[in-house]
């Protein structure tokens, strides 16, 4: 009855952006993504017969309010797929993920919690049954299940049952480094959850982005079994302005770019030039991910630190998927 | 033999972006712009059959190389159009526009300099051929031919006889103002042409790019008519934002954006949450035009000028079309 798991969060280099569909957490698109060591949430789950509702604690604190709904709505899945509909579980979730690190705690989050909660009631889910149940918590965490690169498919079915991640590469595959680069945070102004629904409703754009994804899915897989670098780089760091351009096109247009994530883009940009292989992707907010390699960490870490406006600068490598203790 | 002749710049509300035919310059789509008083070239032809080839003189200085190459082409169309191939011509032009400004000057040069040149041949064009032929020296050129707001009319001919630009409302018409605002100058790293080039030939999002300008240009033209300052500002600033997301998506993917140009676009968006109508709008290059209404040209420029970054605001309105003396 009491399990403890631990996942880390990840970064897409192909970017999940829209939805097909809302309560179900079916993308639009497949992704891909690197799962990344320095930042992971770790989860216990205790069902307790006892209790006449679910509590959960975030870093010891008691959560009330949307979050504490979320993280209850999720577990009533995992007790119905056990048949167990009335039986509530203690969760105790600690957050190795910095939020101003512009990191979506959410992935980590719920694949921990999906993995200690199925575990607790010892489901013995198979790894793309947990993934699938882990997607209809926050659809990025599905990718979160497994360590290295990793596929989120699609699908095609309505229900979602072929909707999940498969692993591309493993995580000793290849030894690629993320510097997440922190600006000063100002609020964002949309989320990410309104931002993907104005893009797929309002956007004259967002059609050509679903259509080119199989495309650099298919080039970003053939880099990464290739250990090609740079290319990888490059489609990553197109496929991501590919998805910040379709929400410039939308009704209203909006960006999550500040001057200093330009700024940002730029540098990176300029260490290419000066023969230093490294490549940015961005998420639905301001910070950069900056892609490099081992023997280039202290030139790009060095340099991303003196920008006037970064405020941290954090070092990540590929990561392990879902453990347990 | 000799004519002097006035044009203004003008700066595109919905914008040019992308040729159907290089050595022509014939449009994607049609595109619609604001002659602006500023900012202005004025130009004297002489032809003189004594001369055996062009020269050609901006702001007193003898140019030559491709700049000169581009003048003495041009007037090789108006020699051409007049019958008398082998007359050469003294030219001098005086510039108004600050290049830092960052405005093209080529879009007022062109326009004086068919004007002139034809007036000294006595060609007595009506203003559409006057048009027609000014587009073949440069692009937005065509529209300076008319003060106020001006639509240039892509037309569907292969020889370009339908693509020239027409007026939409008189100098007159209504009182609206644009603030240049100049960023500290930065080389830009691809030109309008190439920009335009490499965005027709590999964004997946082009195509809806030029699908949807009609709808841009009927709804702009109703808010000209109705002059509704807030639904002209609202189409202007998301046409221009569809177009900077087109250069995202191509392939290498580019952006004229710095990161002061964001800050400039977040300032103004932040000017209209405080209730006061302002709009952007961006060329192809880092530098930003705000749109604004006479009642506010005080707060709208102090809040410009106090943008770290910003070097330079010059404050416009609406300008009028070829003029001679």
């Amino acid at each position: 009855m009491k399990a403890t798991a631990k996942a880390h969060t990840n970064i897409a280099l192909i970017k999940y952006w829209g939805k097909r569909d809302e309560s179900l957490i079916l993308p639009m698109n497949s992704s891909l993504s690197l799962t990344l060591n320095a930042f992971y949430t770790e989860t216990t789950v205790t069902f307790k017969p006892d209790l006449s509702e679910d509590k959960f604690f975030l870093d010891n604190e008691l959560i009330v309010g949307d979050q504490f709904t979320k993280v209850s709505k999720f577990l009533d899945l995992i007790r119905n797929y056990a048949d167990v509909p009335d039986l509530f579980a203690e969760v105790h979730s600690t957050n190795a993920v910095p939020t101003a690190a512009g990191f979506a705690s959410s992935a980590s989050g719920f694949a921990a919690l999906a993995a200690a909660a199925s575990r607790a009631l010892d489901l013995k889910l198979d790894e793309s049954t947990l993934s699938r149940l882990t997607r209809q918590g926050s659809g990025s965490a599905c990718r979160s299940v497994y360590g290295g690169f990793v596929e989120w498919e699609k699908g095609t079915q309505d229900d979602g049952s072929d909707s999940y991640a498969v692993p591309v590469a493993p995580q000793d595959h290849w030894d690629v480094r993320v510097a997440a680069v922190v600006l000063s945070s100002v609020m964002k102004k949309v989320s990410s959850r309104e931002g993907m629904k104005r893009t797929v409703e309002t956007s004259p754009f967002y059609s050509a982005w679903v259509d080119n994804i199989p495309t650099d899915l298919t080039q970003i897989k053939e880099a990464i079994q290739d250990r090609d670098f740079e290319r990888m780089g490059e489609i990553a760091e197109a496929n991501c302005q590919k998805m910040h351009a379709t929400t410039l096109a939308a009704n209203p247009p909006f960006t999550y770019w500040h001057d200093t994530t330009l700024t940002v883009m730029q540098t990176v940009q300029g260490l290419r030039e000066k023969g230093i292989p490294a490549y940015f992707t961005i998420d639905a907010g301001p910070n950069v991910k900056v892609l490099y390699q081992p023997e280039n960490e202290e030139v790009v870490q060095q340099t991303l630190r003196e920008i006037p406006g970064v405020t941290n600068v954090i070092l990540s490598r590929s990561g392990q998927g879902v453990t347990y203790k």
